[in-house]
């Protein structure tokens, strides 16, 4: 068999080979594993344990001169709080290794630190153990968590119906504005709305209060966290589901941060808020009659809205409806490996 | 404040920070945060939730032309493996992150994530979930892992008393032999004890029987796994314990294959024994009265010895004791940033 490097494979070919590999060594006791945000795994207790990871490369998934050292431990935490937002569940646990060339400030390490536990604490999850190892190449900061769910609150990515409405928590584009906008070195002084999607692709918030308001409510079919973006991961729920989805353009809630930038920088905000990553708000199905209950059981919780996106169609395609009734497929198939850290950009996308 | 770089500061001062930043978020349901192999935290269940991780960073615990990509994996595995049987506990599940530069040949990644699937298939733990990302830096393995311990069966590096015997499984020293032999380029073909040493280095067994056994016999007062070598660990459970220990140099068994490589190279096997890593044996510690229960429980389940190779003291004083009754201070203080890669050779060393 011919050698070939994992950027012309690509990372889900990675991937598949990881879960046929990973697959021999479940047990009765797991009830998820690899493919969903978080591995489900049963215990005696009513309650299902939770578990995920989410690594961030330095010059891959941030770059020190943009981001804060303490936004870096953030946002690391926030990714992985994300994921047992995603399913349903409260975070109970979180541990991190950080992997640092010697030249690195300390001050710089401690701040990671820092982030790491003020958004373990703001969240309350525990931070309880760690590992620091020197390195050669960039910082790498890599999180692991757990988190408790009740069984019939557990949400996965499987479990739409054709028919289902599809919807979104909050607003998005925030987050791939301010990466637009760093990537154009726009000045955060510029405008309040800058600074706000600057601030949101830095230190982005878990929509744990709003995921659990939602699993609360036991309308929900299917949810995950919108870490890649809307054109990446809308296909991974319905890949899960063995369904198709068709999303209406002029539905989407783009955030006025992104509309803004957008502008300024003379791109389309619509198809910003579509295919940028990072916003972790959460993409979920319910029949249509569960709508209203489904809204106000959020908007009893928290200000978040609920906005419904589009519907779950049996068809396997995932098609975008613009105003004018005329349709495109959605999904752009991203991949960690093929594109080259300046062409990607320096987004936080994760495997899994 | 002036900024000084890791390596100037040392590995304690980073740990230290990451500790105090950490106690900030431990909430009621964590029994054990950072500073033991694993954390523990509490669920409503009669057992408890075990949690640890392992970073390994490639020219600094590892090396592609040392070690087979699939010892990488099943090693990165067996360490976190190794933490769970330190507690007394029994492994769970397992998450892995993975960071490659794009010019990895992919049968490189893959056999990692089948050595990472064999080891954790091997010792019943199941693999969960990853996160596979691009890097423009060297391969870096991190994996995470919970297990489940019931309380009364709980073991942790502080309860040993003075008087407490101090005991090890196994034989010590032949992981350190292998990598001696691979820093001085000996071939394997030459004995198949140099062979022995040299899989001992790339292939540990983690202790979970073992561990397990010792944990049901509920006579040990403390333990650890012997990830640093003797000579770092033994001063870390004196420390949480608030004790001294005092070692007799000639009761420390030391593994044949050790005795042979360090006879080969020239160097002193008893030293090697002491001070090398990654044996992944158990240290542990019990009443003297305990010992022949201990040592029985320990036989009926595997055929590891357990081996009395000193005692407890008051005095906060960690003492080897030679033959000849002399005695010194043990520890070396290994830091992992302090000491250049080149330094340390290729060792493989955790902060916590």
């Amino acid at each position: 068999m011919e050698s070939r490097p994992i950027r012309e494979l690509g990372e889900n070919h990675v991937v598949s080979r990881f879960r046929a590999l990973a697959s021999g060594t479940l047990g009765p006791d797991v009830i998820v594993g690899p493919g969903d945000d978080a591995a489900v795994i049963s215990s005696p207790d009513k309650r299902l344990l939770l578990f995920a990871c989410d690594m961030m490369v330095e010059g891959i998934h941030f770059r020190q001169e943009w981001a804060e050292p303490r936004q870096i431990g953030w946002k690391a935490m926030v990714q992985n709080l994300s994921d047992i937002a995603a399913m349903g569940g409260e975070a109970a646990a979180a541990v991190a290794s950080i992997a640092t060339p010697g030249d690195v400030p300390e001050e710089v390490v401690s701040a990671i630190a820092e982030g790491l536990a003020a958004a373990a604490s703001r969240y309350g999850a525990a931070l309880v153990g760690g590992d620091f190892v020197g390195s050669p190449g960039p910082l790498v900061v890599d999180v692991a968590i757990t988190g408790w769910v009740e069984r019939e609150r557990m949400l996965l990515r499987r479990g739409a119906s054709p028919g289902d409405a599809l919807l979104v928590t909050g607003y998005l584009g925030a987050a791939a504005a301010g990466l637009a906008a760093r990537q154009q070195a726009l000045a955060e002084a510029e405008s309040s709305l800058l600074a706000e999607a600057i601030r949101a692709y830095h230190e982005p918030r878990p929509r744990l209060s709003e995921a659990q308001a939602i699993a609360g409510a036991r309308r929900a079919t299917s949810m995950m966290d919108l870490s890649d973006g809307l054109a990446d991961d809308l296909p991974r729920l319905c890949q899960q589901s063995g369904v198709g989805a068709r999303v209406r353009a002029q539905a989407i809630p783009i955030h006025r941060a992104c509309s803004f930038v957008a502008d300024r920088l003379g791109v389309n905000d619509r198809q910003l808020a579509i295919t940028g990553g990072e916003d972790y708000e959460l993409l979920l199905t319910c029949p249509p009659e569960a709508v209203p209950e489904l809204s106000s059981a959020l908007s009893e919780a928290v200000e978040t809205p609920l906005t419904v996106i589009g519907e779950i169609i049996a068809d396997e395609e995932v098609m975008l409806v613009d105003a004018d009734g005329s349709e495109r497929s959605l999904g752009k198939g991203f991949d960690h490996f093929a594109a080259s850290s300046e062409a990607r950009g320096c987004s936080d996308r994760a495997a899994e």
